[in-house]
């Protein structure tokens, strides 16, 4: 089969590689139907060194089910079925307490021997982490629904972590589609006023049909500024940060109010930044957030995606396949687009 | 009156100064009746550079209503009253969410003209800040009464912040009064297991008097695979730091569940640290914490001291008069003492 491999920054290439085996009996094996590319993904894409093994890229995706092993009970060859980007046991304590991404037998397709963009996709823990999508679901409805293996439950993940609800005012920080993805959640959980911090207008125009009562362009001190008047000098009460540059962490305890919520999605590109008396105790400011635990959400939001109180496929603005796959990183990293699906 | 004012590392000293006199129509003045010293009062005391002018000390205090000013409506010379280390107003934006430490006309005793190791002080916001005893209470509950202005309630409060409730496993890093107060707390919210981590039997024998089920006397990487091996190998729901140094921060990280909650109430002795995939974010686990809301907690835990439910005064293991306070500052360095009160 044809798998996207990544051998050093900007180095992107589809190759043919061997179909993916079931090697345990809680395996699948899907054909991957539809995939994309993550704004996390621009990261190795950025700064991967060489790799001479290359590298499997890809961890959202939808398919349909070729093979399954003989302890999986709740997926039939021929199902449709959405695949987070974490696979999870669904039994383990931590899955129970619904952080599946820190379940005992999980992991993430970043990186493994079988990531999404491919041909095919070998599942672990198949019974816990694909969920099938009802027979007969309208084609039109599958960007969305590929949304719900990563982005707008990573959205979601952020805004339900931080606390939003009616009448609170909520901030967010970055217009990529997490950021998007996180001010349609909020609108959805009934958070009263919306700010998104971007600068890309074609983007914040789609945060605006998300839900964004505010779009504020500046950053850093000047982007602090502004929230700050926009909410009567008070901050925000809950702030979602969806870009993961420090930066971006650095706008987020200026903008918080006293005793407010950070919640991050964005993976962090540091491991240490200010928490003390000056950034976060001082003003009982609450730190949330980490990997989104897209699982223990998907069954409750997958009914809005398929009635259609929800359209988060709007995050996808241009669609390629396969063999065009290194152009739809291209596409991304120069900002020439916002989503890129990919159908292999 | 006589005032301590601490001039340097270590120069701790009590000295004739000008009594306090009412700066604002909302400002009481009373005489202190008791006062302690506080572990934060050690790092001034380990580190103050060379002040001319001196620092006055202390920020915890009962004492006698002498003198109201005319705004003031729920003080009565000769009530005796409880005063929180911070001062608020009650009425503003931050203080109706409960964060009374970010009130708009605040302040802390810490550092201000007039601090709580004196004969005297000047008490800003009056009203919003203190809390009437009621008339004919024992004298011998004014010790558990005084830890009501900060350290019973700091440990009340990161349990509080931290989301500690029945069937929850607590660690609690730091067996000074601050973590004592916080196994205390723990047990009252209802904690299945609480772990102190402490390596002085004194006081890790009086935590368990106060609920600890567990003792973890190692520190670092043995003293956190000692508390995954209580937790099952999965760590602890809520951990409570009440020490304010890195290492504690970094056991803190260590012994977290997934999906936990650090809650600190130490004041940090540092801005950076980690924060990144390797320790919260990676394991979705929040961080929380700040100055202790005290006052927002005043009146609903006054009521468990005065019916003998709690009994937080058993952190005091020795009492001195002021004049001596610079010995009650030595001892508590020196591990001699847990916390001294003072009787001015």
């Amino acid at each position: 089969m044809r798998a996207t491999v990544m051998y050093a920054a900007g180095d992107v290439r589809v190759e043919e590689v061997p179909d993916p085996v079931l090697t345990a009996p809680t395996d699948a094996v899907i054909r991957v139907t539809h995939a994309c590319v993550c704004g996390s993904d621009l990261h190795p894409y950025h700064d991967l060194p060489d790799t001479p093994g290359g590298r499997r890229m890809g961890h959202e995706a939808i398919g349909v089910v070729e093979e399954v092993g003989s302890a999986v009970t709740t997926l039939s060859v021929g199902d449709t079925v959405i695949v987070p980007f974490a696979w999870s046991d669904g039994t383990c304590a931590f899955c129970r307490d619904g952080i599946t991404t820190s379940c005992v037998h999980g992991g993430f397709f970043d990186g493994a021997p079988s990531a999404t963009q491919a041909e095919k996709l070998l599942v672990p823990q198949a019974d816990g982490t694909a969920v099938v999508v009802p027979a007969g679901t309208d084609e039109a409805l599958m960007p969305s629904l590929l949304t719900l293996s990563d982005v707008y439950l990573t959205g979601h993940h952020a805004a339900h972590q931080g606390g939003v609800g009616p009448g609170k005012t909520v901030t967010v920080i970055g217009d990529g589609a997490v950021g998007l993805s996180a001010v349609l959640a909020s609108a959805q959980l009934g958070a009263e006023t919306i700010i998104l911090m971007g600068r890309h207008t074609d983007r914040t125009d789609l945060g605006r049909e998300f839900g964004a009562t505010h779009v504020v362009a500046a950053r850093g001190e000047e982007g602090i500024a502004e929230v700050l008047e926009i909410t009567g000098g008070e901050g925000s009460h809950v702030v979602l940060e969806a870009v993961g540059h420090l930066p971006a962490y650095e706008q987020a305890y200026g903008v918080v109010r006293p005793g407010g919520t950070i919640s991050r999605v964005g993976v962090p590109q540091y491991e240490d930044a200010p928490v003390g008396f000056a950034s976060l105790f001082g003003k009982n400011a609450t730190l949330t957030g980490g990997p989104a635990t897209v699982r223990a959400y998907l069954e409750a939001v997958l009914p809005q995606v398929l009635d259609g109180t929800i359209d988060p496929g709007r995050v996808f603005d241009r669609e390629l396949p396969l063999a065009d796959i290194a152009e739809g990183y291209r596409l991304m990293d120069q900002r020439q687009a916002l989503k890129v699906l990919i159908r292999p």
